[in-house]
């Protein structure tokens, strides 16, 4: 263990901030130092989130990298895509370790994330350092490293699903198709009218249908993982509901004879050393309310004999596991603490 | 019974808009010859409602009174509060009736509303002529009349719960409480934060508590149907539903012998020639979306011996008697028609 | 035109009972006359739907086959599963025409019945004799029948999205995957635990992966369209949200060079002469609340040249088109009245 | 500090055995050591929620007295009212402490009890002995008793926002109106009609209007504190979402030169002792959800001086404040520990 550490959020007005500074609270070596933002600069935390009154006594302040690297060793950009890698590089220069929320980050082709994304890169040295933070894969690496690309929320719940099956071949190549399905606060805290109450209630919808961004990270990882170039079928659904992912991943099986408790046999052992991914018992599929509000991943797994396919469905809560706390369980790998320090373990149900 | 008219609707795109298309589709008297807007202007409907493919070939025009003029016998104003004031008249000018949605024409004391919506006003000559398009009160005036200043959603749910109290004389006065819920519709079709999905689910609270616009509406037509200054409480709730609003009003009854089936004979008589109006029987109290999509008002009511208080709980749906299909019950009025014309009365349930 | 009918509803307590009363409340030229039920018989129908006060005034009263005989022309049965057979045949034998909600006479290889519902069946004589009752695809056999198995609301929805590629063969064989979201009315009116409002909102999951029974009703009609057997991939899942389905359907197209424009162009086609379903514009994907309260299907297309793949997106109000409407659908057609008579044609939104 | 402590809950099956079950699970001085139940007895308590899959291996045991008093020294009653009564006596001579989340033991006066609840009471004696639990206002009795009789969710929320007023004599008696909103989990965990998702979304209505058995809870506790009988109006409300209560509190104010900051400051004052209650800053009203998945309770006051009226909004979860959360805040007081311990205190947004 170590000695406590100094903390900075920046982006911190967004969902995914107010879940790091909610999640830190209960953190038993990490101080939170420095909130910043550009709309919120000036404004008292409390006055963004009433509900922290008595608890948090910050005031968000401008993004000023000097300031965050004098008072600060770790650094949480939660920004939208493009910044980070603006700020990323002065951070680490100046000695802080950078988990970002962005997708700037997450792509070792970085010609990906300019088709995908729009933006140029002339950054590869640094962008070569980022390890995907999804410990479940990459572990070893993250406890390494001082910068984190963290995951999209998809990505987290499909791939957690999809993995086992590609890493050991289990499928046929490609035939992955990943049905998801969401909560409105992965749209963040900004008034789009499509995400109002009014209008995404009572609604269930899929959108970018074959041209998520999310599509392009998918697949780069299960490529990464199986050795050879892999293409997915994402498609995302809006529900309606504030948080959570369930992500139901069918493809088909290579080996006709797997049996459903063959397969739940093998995930159990692919994340024999993950205590944040529970593999339920047979016949038991997960409810993305089981997540809410903690960093776990509830996969269930059915096999069809009369189709050949497998169905393995993967829950989360989108801003915890798919978004913060994920962020946080790295944070713990980096700084060679446990890895389910401080983050909270059990939903609160109904 | 009369010929079919031309009908317009200045602010379409919002949902007082959407709902007054929606509704005139069924109406057998009325074409929809002109949709109005400014941020939507030259855009097909159908972008905007893409549900309405195959139903409406309209394109949003530019607010042109002219045009107006020319092309319609009767208008539907649904825009923010201080621009009715300003279209109406010249409307009224050419030959049109004008049914507004907004604050501007609810008022004779013009004091009252430049007190609690800002806009000073020089039109007390015009206004004079504008009646209060509540019809289960007014629907003789409304007959008459060719300006209709149409109620809030908040008013309406209210009025009708209190009118019988008021008008009989039937509480002390000033001890009526109106406690009301209302989905967040109310707030219009516009990308506000509280509002979103993420924020309003899972969620209650109260807002504008004792400064409600809506709080000199209720007290105005009171006052007029007592005969003398009548206050209220009013306290609007946000509830985590798209549409309705149940009012829950709590007043102490002037004679402590009147029990609740007193009160039910009271209220189906006064309401007798509204066929929009439903006096539940004892024990049954409504729920709002029993008024989903209609232009129903559902009444419910007890008494308390132990308090010496009646309690009347009015649902309606906000948009609908609360907003447009009561304004085209008032067109309906002002025509000639039967006032259940061509609006929905039954929801679909659940 | 006919005269009016007199039209008996047999199961009139549950979501299945309340659609068909509200709906033919304003059929023009259908009368109810007998509504029939074991559990509430006796009682005002008011009482279980206190919203209808003043528009039904009939009391359930106890299923009586001569009574029904006696007094109604048609017979809607929306009962559980395996009741319908032991009544239809007396209806039709008195010479009501008679319309199954239930999974009774949707099969017409009954082995296939008794495999995934359990009972035996002895009646393949009167079962030959049922249509499957999508009007869409069997328009011209319902025309001419007087005993009509409705469809599954699942069935209906996924159904209609895959008909035009299977009928036309333009998919590979088996490669279809319907990933379908429904609200919670469809478990019906009883008090289970997993449909409370605490358990069921906030969450999504799927049920009974690989072996809902809709699997069978889906290729059974699937391999008729065909010439061929036809398995599917089937998954509902359950929305926080009482009404609605969404079905996503997956499948490989045969001919890589098909993009997006080219299938919308042969859906609308497909369907040009069934007033129900829409075909929306390329890039507009299907909200269920657009069909909410109506027969309307909605249906979105996309190809994703990537994979190979096209995706069709397929809206639907699941009591309504799925359930009770898409029943009187199949009336209209029977007694050779337009399609769209009496039926509701458009959402209110939102 | 103390040592650790064994604890058992009966009643361990429903909602609020569940939260008591997730919330000692992070409590640092208490095990769990019996679950009992009737229905569920023999079953792996995972088996009814399954997301406590490696976090809980106990099974659901038969409820014997001997043996919860062998291995337990507190216990927790999440039973039906009318049991508690028959079991509380047995405990405590076994040497446990109890606490009792029924109506069992909140009454002084049996009588009510009997009015309000049916059943006949001889266990004077022992009922004298039991301290109403809530901790703001008897936590002295409470850290000296060895029977507690927990709250109902609406009493906790009203009383919290009645008490300084009542206490302090600034209300005029008998003026107070609760206007309450609950969750559907209040409810319980039984298949209720009315409770489904199907029914109880979309809408809003009373219930129990005038003769909720919450109402003379509340009435006796505020006439314990005013030294006086107080009536007051109660009025609950189902409201769609699954937890969390606020209650809107109306009373008239005896000296009408009161302003808003005196009452905050008056509030402040009497609060000052209780981590749990937080006054909000004026002009901020509470909202449900930040107080979910807490045993937190957030006030807001408004004075109107039109009426001379104060509005006072209390929110809290329902389940935990309002249930379970502050029987565990009662043990914590029992035990000596801080009242704060092993309970959230911070809910996660949004």
């Amino acid at each position: 263990m170590g000695d406590r550490i100094a903390v900075g959020i920046i982006g911190a007005s967004g969902y995914g901030g107010i879940q790091l500074v909610r999640l830190l609270l209960d953190h038993p070596y990490a101080d939170i130092t420095y909130l910043g933002g550009e709309g919120s600069a000036g404004r008292p935390y409390t006055e963004l989130y009433p509900h922290l009154q008595g608890r948090v006594n910050l005031t968000v302040e401008p993004v000023d990298v000097a300031a965050i690297g004098d008072r600060t060793q770790v650094v949480f950009l939660s920004l939208p895509n493009g910044l980070a890698l603006t700020l990323a590089p002065q951070l680490l220069a100046r000695g802080c370790k950078v988990l970002d929320l962005s997708a700037d980050y997450r792509f070792q082709n970085l010609k990906t994330y300019t088709q995908w994304y729009g933006t140029e890169r002339d950054d590869a040295a640094i962008a070569a350092q980022a390890v995907y933070g999804l410990p479940e894969l990459y572990r070893d690496r993250i406890a390494k490293s001082s910068l984190i690309g963290c995951p999209g929320c998809y990505p987290t719940a499909s791939l957690l699903a999809l993995a086992p099956l590609i890493k050991q071949g289990l499928i046929e190549p490609n035939t992955a198709i990943i049905d998801a399905k969401s909560g409105t606060s992965g749209g963040g805290r900004q008034g789009k009218v499509n995400l109002l109450l009014a209008e995404a209630d009572n609604s269930v919808a899929a959108y970018n249908v074959a041209r998520h961004r999310h599509t392009p990270e998918i697949e780069a990882i299960c490529s990464d993982l199986s050795g050879q170039s892999v293409l997915v079928q994402f498609t995302p659904h809006l529900i309606p509901m504030p948080r959570g992912i369930l992500a139901t991943v069918y493809a088909t099986l290579r080996d006709p004879g797997l049996v459903r408790e063959d397969l739940i046999t093998i995930y159990q052992a692919f994340y024999r050393h993950s205590p944040w991914v529970s593999i339920l018992p047979p016949g038991i599929y997960p409810q993305t309310k089981w997540a809410w509000g903690t960093n776990a991943c509830f996969i269930g797994i059915e096999v069809d004999e009369r189709t050949g396919r497998v169905i393995v469905m993967s829950a989360i809560d989108n801003l915890m596991k798919g978004q913060a706390a994920q962020a946080i369980q790295c944070l713990n790998i980096m700084m060679g603490w446990p890895e389910t320090l401080g983050l909270p373990q059990v939903a609160f149900y109904p």
